[in-house]
Formats: C-alpha cells, structure tokens, sequence
C-alpha cells in the first residue's frame, strides 16, 4: 500500500522509522494508519502511540480534509435522528459541506469497516448522533487530527473531547413540576437506558421535583427502558396494571411517551381524564397524535447547528478548547396534561 | 485549475484539444468539467456536447469512483424519506460504501453547488429520493459516466435512466375498491403533485375503480395537495364542510391522512364511523395513530434496497441496460375504514 498523498514521501519516510522503532513491516504500521483489519489490539496500540509520539500527526494533519462530514446515527430511521440529521446537513450545505450518514443499531458497536472508511475520507470531523465510539477508535481519530463531537451523547461524561446537548435535568424537573401544579402525587416514569448521561439526567431531575414536594416515588414506579415506543407500550401496560396505578407518567422521550397511549388505549384508560402523559424531545409527530402531546422541547435542530458548526470551527482552528454546550429547554403543554383525577380536594 | 487525477497528463491534453476547438480557454473547460459556475448556459452546452463527442468522458470514466454513494432527497425530514435512506444506507454498509446525503426543499432545484460537490467526489452513483434534476444536471453527471437511479420517480417517465417505483395505479385501485366494497359511494381524493408520475397514477387508479363500479366523482371531491400533512388539515376541512360531505377520503399519501384526522376532530367528525380514511405508503406512524389507518403499503426499504445494489450493478458493469423496476404494493386494512354510514339499505 503506498501513500498517495501530496506530502507522500516525508510521510514514508516516517512509516519506515516507525515501522523500525515498533519493530514491524511498513505495510503493518499503514494498516494501523489507515484503520485495517489484519493487526492484533497489542500491537495498533504501540504503534498508534509512536505515531503520535513522532508526531506524525501532525505532519497528517497538514493535508487538507476532504470536504466531508461524517455523522454517525444511532438508530437513522429514528423520528429523533431523522431532526438532527436534517440540522446537520443544512449547516454543512451552507459551508459547502457534504454529509456522509452512517447507520448503527447497537449504540455502542460501530460497523467495523466504518472506521476504515472515516479514515480514508479524511474528514473535517465526525459527528455522533446518539452513537458512541469504543476508546480504541476515539484514539485512531484523535491521532489523525479528525475532531469528534457528540450530540446528546450517550455515554460517560467525558468520552467525547466535545459536545453538545441540552439540559436534561432542568427539562425533567420542569415537566416533572408541572404534573406536580395538576395534583398528581402518583407519579411514574419510564426511564432511557441507565448508561446514557442525557437518560440518567432525566432520572435525577424528575426525582429532584418529586423530593422537593416531598411527593413518594415507590420503587414500582420506576420503569427501564431504551428510548422506543415498546417500553412505552410494556411498561405503560405494567404501570395501569398495578393495584395502585400512577395517574401520571412522564416518559423519557416522545416515542415511549406514544407507547403508552397505546397501553392507554388498550386498557381502556382515558387519556388526559384517567391519566396524564408529558413526553421528552418535542418531535413533530408530539404535536399532531390525539390529544397532542405536553412534552419538553429539545433544540434538536439547534443542536446539530451548533455542532456541526463546532467541527467546522475546529478545522479552522484546530486548536480550539475542549467544550460542552447544552442548549436550553422548555416545557410545551398540551391536551395530554389535566388535574388528578384523584385532585378534588 | 490543474487536473489532479493519476493521468492527469492526458486529460490536461484533451483539456486544450477541447478548449482550442470550442475557442474557449482551458480554464473554462475546467470549469465545465468539474460544475463550477461562471460559464454562460450556452457556452457550457457547447463544451458538454465537445467533451462527450471527443471521447473525453471514457479517459475520465477510467477514474475509479470513490467508494460513494450520493442520495439527493426531496425534504430529508419527512418520515417517507427517512424510510428510503436507511435503506439505502444498509445496502450501501454492504458494499463498503459511504452515504453522502444532500437535502433539498424544492422538489425539482437542487442547490447549485450541490452537483459540484458531487462531480468533485466522483461517487458510484446518484440516487434520487423523490427529487428531481434538471436536464442539464442530468447531462453533466451522464457525460462524467455518473450513473443516477431514482426512486419513487418524481417527474416525467424517462428522466432518470434508471428508476425503481411501485405499482402506484394498482395501489390505488385497491384502495379504492375496498371503500366501495363498504358500500361508500360519496369518495373524496386528495392527489399528491399533479407533475409527478407517482401521484398521477394514484388518481387515475382511483378514477378507474369509481369508474368500473360506476360510481361518480363530482369534481368538488377532487382535492389538490402536496404530499403534505398540511394537505389533509385544508382539504379534509373543505371535504366535510361541503353540503354533500363524503363519507370515505382517499389521500395520497399517509401524512395527508393523517391531515384528515386533524380537520375531522376538529370539526367533530368520528373516523371511522363518520367518516372512513385511507393513506397511501404504510409509514410506521401508521399502525400507531389512532384509530390505526388503512393504508397501501409501499416496499420502502426493498425500492431503496433495489436502487442501490442497481448502481452497485452499474459501477461493475457500466453498460447494464436502461431499467425500471416497479415493486408491489399490498393493502393494508386497519381501523380507519368502515361500512358508509348511508350504506343500511
């Protein structure tokens, strides 16, 4: 494999002393350059770390980045994902941009072959949407000077040098608030899953409010799920099916919310009269179901702008600080709210 | 502007052959080759028409394409699209190719730079996703020995060389028999654009099954629309305000169906015992609104799964014959149709 970059033949020359340092062919230390197969994890990392302890990084990084963004989907045909890719291309159309879209279905897994097709895009950056990326791979692009920012990133603080979200917790706390302001004091929710900090966020707010009203939050009421409509549908059954049903559920996102208005109807519960529902995110499908939907509005639009904005601004200024935006919330209410059935007094 | 491909010398060669024979500057022929503005129409037909008689194109063709696929779509935000683009993404993962997805609001203009971003990136081919190219785009990227697929056709037959749609007339036909077969006889139409083939299709199909059972359409019935939820929300309300209301709407497609439901809440009207409907596509929104909607189901991701490996096809046999592939539609009967209220005797 040779390189076929403009600044080729410094470059080798650089393979070659790595290659001698690590003890290994040239063609092992392109591999590992390039994001192939075919090297054990021992030996791409001592190589990855020469590569960037010889800074060859950063001779690179002086070729121009193709003229691409990379976005990686959790979950693409998601009405969730579906906003923020929208966002994403508009701000990339407008700085001439083009966007590359790649679909995952396990949050945390990338497809092994995207990596290596990142890395011969020589992208402006790479976007995460709702996906994360395994340590390894973060590293690979680190090394190549391929910024990566997460938008509503899913895992631990931290793992992505940047990001942007919104503010979960205030936005829970908000809508956990006003089922509060109707007189509900039997309230549940349906959580996302436990190791996404935007779901967790949601968690503590909604808690928040409950232990400010002094208002009991028993351990039934608390319900897992994985941000899609079948929790809404499972747990929502599980929850109308209790001796002591909630009144109320908030759900964490607006496709679970949708999930119980199944179960609702399933079970011949009345929604608002019998039960109120507030979802999560403010998805367009929130305001046309029946009755429309009183949920929290994510940014989802504004999200992706600020964000693609940030890698754009990150190729012109490769040096820019590590950052986290979260952009601001707000409770929208609509006709699946009312008081407490059990309110009267 | 250098030519910077691996026989760049000899397309260099070409470049002044052409530029002396069309008594144009070599820039200019650059210019033309690679999309960029600043040529008038006429000058630029004249360089076109040049560079695909003098055999240009073949020397370009023997450029191994990047392992990309453009899609260009018609409003990347409506669920119909992101139907087609996870399944376009998934085929393309398959085949280690990268999907650069490009959004654009006017059905039949793409933005100006967009086919200059796709002639820089020398893709494997274009798919259309409900959009449109004008006959000088299509010119462009034909001479560059860029192949484009459509799906779900957007305008007349014939623009795309290649299309993969779906048994739209028959579709609607069905649709239509099943209402009558409830015994209405007083069927309203909303129609999706009137220029493209798809939705002229629906209508005539729906024309022909009032037709066979002898069953008038009085003009009032005939709604015009967009493809829009908007559509339904407008025209259903005028539907049920008429003085002889129908009793049973077919809209063309599920967003405007689901318009429908918005305009008989509001004005009171029960679906289904009031007042029947009928989508067209079977989007997942359709099983989970209330009452569940009777729809014509539209392989979505099989025609976007056929129209990729059909530019794969295309890339590794390049003189594969002109194509169009209609796939079958299925009717899909839930709770949005019932026998006509009038229909006792």
């Amino acid at each position: 494999m040779s390189m076929k970059d403009p600044d080729g033949e410094a470059a080798s020359a650089t393979l070659s002393e790595i290659g001698a340092l690590a003890d290994v062919s040239i063609s092992t230390v392109s591999k590992v350059l390039n994001g192939r197969p075919g090297v054990s994890d021992e030996t791409r990392a001592r190589i990855e770390a020469l590569l960037q302890e010889q800074g060859y990084s950063r001779r690179q990084a002086a070729q121009r980045p193709t003229s691409l963004v990379e976005v990686l989907v959790w979950e693409i045909d998601s009405t969730w994902a579906v906003e923020l890719i929208a966002g994403v291309e508009r701000i990339a159309r407008e700085h001439g941009l083009g966007m590359v879209v790649s679909n995952t279905q396990d949050r945390k897994v990338s497809d092994a072959r995207w990596l290596e097709g990142v890395i011969a895009r020589r992208p402006v950056g790479v976007l995460l949407v709702g996906a994360e990326l395994p340590e390894s791979q973060q590293r690979q692009l680190q090394s190549r000077q391929i910024p990566v920012v997460a938008i509503d990133q899913g895992g631990r603080t931290g793992l992505a040098e940047h990001s942007v979200g919104s503010a979960d917790w205030s936005g829970a706390f908000a809508a956990t608030r006003h089922l509060l302001d109707l007189g509900h004091r039997r309230i549940a929710i349906i959580t996302g899953p436990d190791d996404m900090i935007a779901s967790v966020a949601r968690v503590s707010g909604f808690r928040a409010a409950l232990d400010a009203a002094g208002v009991p939050l028993p351990e039934e009421y608390v319900r897992h799920g994985e941000f899609h409509r079948q929790d809404g549908l499972e747990q929502g059954r599980a929850l109308l099916e209790l001796a002591a049903p909630p009144t109320a559920v908030f759900a964490s996102n607006d496709l679970q919310a949708l999930g119980v208005y199944e179960a609702a109807r399933a079970l011949d519960v009345r929604i608002p009269e019998q039960l109120s529902v507030v979802g999560y995110d403010d998805l367009k499908a929130a305001a046309w179901v029946v009755p429309a939907l009183t949920t929290i509005r994510v940014p989802l639009a504004e999200m992706a702008e600020q964000a693609t904005r940030l890698l754009v601004r990150l190729r012109d200024e490769p040096g820019f600080a590590v950052s986290h935006i979260d952009l601001a919330t707000s409770l929208v209410v609509r006709q699946s709210t009312a008081p407490a059935p059990d309110a009267a007094g």
